[in-house]
Parts: structure tokens; sequence; C-alpha cells
């Protein structure tokens, strides 16, 4: 059995990043539940090393900084649940994924991404990361929703797809971080039925 | 001429609060900057009185706490800013109403909101003042917009009114504290006309 090239076992140092994925993702979490807590300025690497029972040369091993590790977390997070939808209509594939989306803010990422949010205009390389991580991605699935509806002639030609796209994003994120209602599967169907499906959809 | 009851130059303490508006106002102004700058946990009454050019004990005469100061600057803010349109049409009002809590939200009033979300997940109190102040406010003034526009009968009879208002102000939000894209009129017309309108407005 050849023996892993990276492991956490290893006894030799080797040049580069550890690659262990698993204890990356433990230290991505407890990045995670730092900045829940108490936002991005307060974040230490030490306290991410104590959450995580590592060892503070361990997190430097593998993230220079701590806008490294803050931006590697949210990127890893936001590929890991922002999956592409494929349920064959618009309608459906608008409720699965923002019905994902929902549950997704509704967890520690939504929390930090709320406790992030209020220091964007601070740290302009933590927005700009933020931006094309978390918002980026969640934009880029629902543009290839409806690209996919269109294909299948779901969609009106005179569809305002890029308002469409952002107000699905607007209305998650206001439930989440202004008036604390119900981030949940019955506001997600009233933003696509009552929403999205007159907005963009033919027929309606 | 009659000598105000209350006054700057007045001589002798009163009982209760002192009633310069002026003043009042100066306070409320440097604490909206010292929030914009720092957020809700890092205000000091020192660091507003300083940005004031006030003694720590004229603020403490008027507001008892920096909750109690930052309730009533959101609150003081939000009556002000935050008007009745009334140009007699549906499409009007929005734009008027809408165009104005862009401009509102672009200052640093906009600023001062946006440091105060992060914070209300840890900050219960502040929470429940700031969405009865500043969400209730601006929600009001949409249910009334919706209101006279339904007494002119310019809505169907099906119009999600409910959704339009969170959906309203859900856009401008959105755009001031996580796109970072302009927050402009012509951002507010894109609003009103593609996706407003065609929710509520009958013969859309």
């Amino acid at each position: 059995m050849a023996t892993p090239v990276y492991s956490e076992t290893r006894t030799t140092p080797q040049r580069g990043r550890p690659r262990d994925a698993s204890r990356d993702d433990a230290l991505r979490q407890a990045a995670l539940e730092v900045m829940a807590e108490v936002g991005y300025r307060a974040l230490t690497m030490d306290a991410v090393a104590a959450r995580a029972r590592a060892g503070k040369a361990t997190i430097y091993r593998r993230w220079e900084s701590k806008l490294d590790l803050v931006i590697d977390t949210c990127t890893q997070l936001a590929q890991q649940n922002l999956a592409e939808p494929d349920t064959g209509s618009l309608a459906g594939d608008l409720r699965e994924f923002l019905a994902a989306f929902a549950a997704f803010l509704s967890g520690p990422s939504g929390k930090a991404a709320q406790a992030l949010v209020g220091e964007l205009p601070h740290e302009p390389e933590l927005a700009s990361a933020f931006r094309e991580t978390f918002l980026t991605t969640q934009r880029d699935v629902l543009r290839g929703i409806l690209e996919r509806a269109d294909g299948r002639g779901e969609l009106r030609p005179d569809a305002p797809r890029g308002m469409a796209v952002e107000i699905a994003g607007a209305a998650l994120i206001y439930r989440l971080m202004l008036t604390g209602d119900p981030l949940d599967v019955p506001f997600v169907d009233r933003v696509v039925e009552q929403v999205l499906l007159p907005l963009v959809a033919k027929g309606q």
C-alpha cells in the first residue's frame, strides 16, 4: 500500500502546506464558530487554535494570515453548500436551491456572515473576498437555474433575470440579518410563488 | 419676550432632562457618527461627548445609557427621514419614498445601520429597538403607500402586499450591506418598474 503523500502522522517536515482534508475542515469549522461569536476583527489565530485543540503553528502552516483563513473558509463553505439543483423545472430548482440556502444561512455560516457584514466597510480585502465567494457563488447558481429554465422554454422573453437573482438573495439575507423573521421553507415557498415565478415565468 | 422654558444658557439646574432640541440633535448626530465608525459594542459615552464637544454629564442628563441614546437616535432619524410621500400615484409614491430611503441609507445612517446589524444577534434589546424604529417605520410607510393605491383602485385584488413591502426593504438593504453596488435612483427605478409594479399593480 502506498504511503500517503500528505499525512497527519508523518514525522519529517514537508515543504508547503499540509493537506489533511479532515484536519483542514476541523480548523475551518473552528474559524467559522469563532467568527460567528466575535466577528472578524476580534478573531485571533489563538482563539481558532484553542477551539480546534490545535497548535497555532498548525494553523500558520496552512494559512498565512487570518484573512487567508477566513477567505478559504468562506470559499469552501460556499462550494460545499451552494450546489446547483437539477429538478427539471424552474419552480423545483428555485425551491430546492433557496431552501438549501436558507438552511445554510440558518446555521453557524449565517451567524458568521452576519458578524462579517458589519465589518465589510472597514475591511476592503475581506469585503471583496466575501463578495467573490459567498455572493458570487449563490448568484451564479441562480443564474444557472434561470438559464436552464430558458433552455426548456419556461422563461418569459422579457424576464428581468438580473433583478430576479438579486431579489432572491436579498429576500433571504434581509430575514436573516434584519427582520429576524423565520427563514424557513414556507417563506422560501412564498418568495418563489409570490415573487420569482410571477416575475420571470411564462404564463404567470 | 417670554423666556424659553428650556435654554442652553439657563444657569439654574432643572429637574428632568434638558430639552434644547438643537443640542440634542448635535449629540444624536455625534452618536450616529461614532456608531458608523466603531459599531455599538465599542461605542462609549466618552467618545460621543468628545465628538460633540460636550461634557459627559450633559449626555447622561438626557440619556440614561448608551442603549437609551442609540435607540433615541434611531427613532429620531427614522421619524425625520422616512416621511410618507403623497404624489397621487402608486408608481410616484414608491419612487419618491424609495429614492429618499436609498439616499438616507447612503449617508452616515446607513453606515451606522450596517455597523449595528452585525451586533444584533448579541444585543437583544438593541435588536428589538432597531426593528421597532428603523424597520417598522419604513414598513409602515410602504404599507400606507399600498393602502392609498388600493383606495384609488390601482392594486390587483390578489396583490401580495406583505411580500412586496418586505422585498422593497430587502432590495435596498442588500445593496447597502452585501453587494456594495450603487444604491441610486436608477436602481430604485428598476426595483419599482421590474419588481414592485409587476407584483402589485393592476394591468401589469
